[in-house]
């Protein structure tokens, strides 16, 4: 009957605005109605990439746009630098592995940020490295990892810095030029609060020299193709995209710019703040090294004496609140809070209501308002200067 | 750029389902398709008033439903004693003069409820009493009339009882025809959950009776053409209906079937209860006489040294949650907290917190979580055993 709140680390939450785009009638893709729709969404696209870099939408998950980032830059035997601190890393090291390029890994403990200084040992040991791949986001564990300063150390190098910004864009940092990202690739269901299913990547002038020069090892995903429709005096994709979809991220992106960036970052920074200190004063732990903290998703140890069965499965048929489980190894021992997109201290704070309701009913020990004070408290004026929250 | 959340006593917010049904296409208003939804949509209005009675869907607001409920049965120089405890009962005596009946009007100390003993009083001693207007639910007040105690009364003479159910139905409990209710009227924009700009009215026999002998003093809520448009063999309304609303109404009468008249009607008492311990526990004083207190919206008196502006300008401002103010002379001293329609404890959480924090931020002596904590209390396993809430 009722909606369940979504407040897991995507799909996330579609504002009605999006739905309502979204349900707009379909037109024709190849013409120049849906031309500008398409130049209009990736301007935008480039501006939340922080970037002057054309950017293109693939209808595909965040993963195609992970595997077109790999899949034109890679040839048989190419060296990859994959830093895998979680599920995600081990992704672009699996495509790396498909499109039989030859990983270099660069283990970080699951929780942890990936160390600058670590990568550039490598750099400077391992000849020949083509690429190197960074989850900015590591979702599986809500590590946020060091984007801008791995950047500063590729600067002396001639590898292309390839960044899965899938659950950050849009609500974390992602400065695409001025970090020297190289390409960038981002989902539609995370940050930026569309529906899944429509994935973007951008690249640089650097990036585009690496593609030139190698045969694309997938088809759908051959960006020189996208590049050559987007080229056309009527814009294109080089195969139908979802055209409610491109609405829905158009749409999407608008409200994006109305909020304005740089708000909508801090709105995010506010509300890792306020989960943060509303599961630490309600005696729980953060999975991930606190320093390292996602903006955008909170992994938790879900503690003693409470299944994640129980967990969960309370916060999903009682409170009508979705939350993450724990991913691979993490499963049963972790459950993740996602905090982004369209999410406020509203949502915030019935989460937490409801998670100190659940583990209560569960004879964990509890003042009830104890975490949601703690919430209310990062959101007093004092603590809070932000507009929209 | 956020959906600001209303916690108003109507209009309430929609689903998305009963949004999505609104924007179907608009179909001929005299064809069998459309028959068919306005039948099916009059079924379930008598469902949810509880009678065996035929129930006519009428495009305006409540009001127009309470006008075509007296200007159906009003001959002038006809008495009507109008209950009056708030500003809807006033407008029950405004339409009396309107239509040049004579009222009789029992005062009630607005914050009260009826006594049905004041009722059978004045029946007793005032001769030729046509019909008594009752409001269930005093949405300017917070006050739930004792509406099957004052039937009984009316059970021993000839006057029509007729009842505002504008701002209870589909929340609170309505038994039009155990009650003994000759005319109920309601509207869409409140525990119903629809959009507004439709109201509902049902009549029993006695009540025909009457109208049968009484020529309406209106031309657009003339009750007899919407009988006599009803009984065709594809069923209509006199004038064209908004077909969109219809469509709305449709869906969010399926909605209350599927969770169940019962269930829904319990759901809006625990949501009362929990506002009301909620707000007792940050030291407010409800507005309402608590006996007397309505399951659908709570009256609160603005506490001493805060203003109406600050309050509820920071709830809406600040906080993107919308209340209502006082009406009348009640304007600046009280605020009001709608919790209906498809309300649930993660919004009557959001809107508690919000208040404790408005009110702190103007030096409102409070501890945060401590209204909180009281509404988590009161949905707790033990005081709380419905499956939705």
């Amino acid at each position: 009957m009722y909606e369940t709140l979504l407040m897991i680390p995507g799909p996330t939450r579609v504002s009605s605005r999006v739905l309502k785009a979204m349900s707009k009638s379909i037109v024709n893709h190849r013409s120049a109605v849906f031309g500008e729709i398409l130049n209009d969404t990736n301007e935008m696209m480039s501006e939340v990439f922080q970037t002057e870099n054309q950017s293109y939408l693939i209808t595909g998950s965040g993963t195609a746009a992970m595997e077109a980032a790999l899949g034109n830059v890679i040839e048989k035997g190419d060296k990859i630098l994959n830093i895998v601190g979680g599920k995600f890393g081990e992704r672009f090291m699996q495509i790396t592995e498909t499109h039989q390029g030859i990983p270099v890994e660069l283990t970080v403990e699951w929780g942890n940020a990936a160390n600058p200084d670590d990568v550039r040992y490598i750099l400077e040991e391992e000849e020949d490295i083509k690429a190197v791949t960074m989850v900015h986001n590591e979702t599986s564990t809500g590590v946020a990892n060091p984007i801008e300063e791995i950047g500063k150390v590729l600067k002396d190098f001639d590898a292309l810095y390839v960044v899965d910004t899938v659950s950050s864009l849009g609500g974390d940092d992602v400065q695409v030029d001025n970090f020297g990202i190289d390409i960038c690739v981002t989902g539609s269901q995370k940050c930026l609060a569309a529906p899944p299913g429509m994935a973007a990547i951008t690249l640089n002038n650097n990036a585009w020299n690496v593609v030139d020069k190698t045969k694309s090892k997938t088809y759908y995903l051959d960006l020189k193709k996208y590049r050559k429709s987007g080229e056309k005096t009527v814009p294109e994709t080089p195969y139908t995209p979802s055209v409610s979809l491109m609405y829905a991220m158009n749409e999407a992106l608008k409200m994006i710019m109305e909020e304005g960036l740089e708000a909508r970052i801090k709105r995010h920074e506010q509300a890792a703040k306020a989960t943060i200190n509303g599961v630490k004063a309600m005696g729980l732990e953060l999975f991930a090294n606190e320093e390292a903290s996602s903006a955008t998703v909170t992994a938790i140890n879900i503690p003693e004496g409470m299944t994640d069965k129980n967990l969960r499965g309370t916060m999903r048929n009682k409170y009508r609140i979705e939350l993450a489980g724990g991913q691979d190894h993490l499963k049963g021992n972790v459950f993740r809070i996602g905090h982004m997109g369209n999410i406020t201290h509203r949502e915030i704070i019935s989460t937490i209501a409801a998670l100190e309701m659940s583990l209560k009913e569960y004879g964990y020990e509890i003042e009830l308002g104890t975490g949601v004070s703690a919430v209310q408290e990062t959101y007093m004026p004092g603590n809070n200067t932000l507009e929209f929250f």
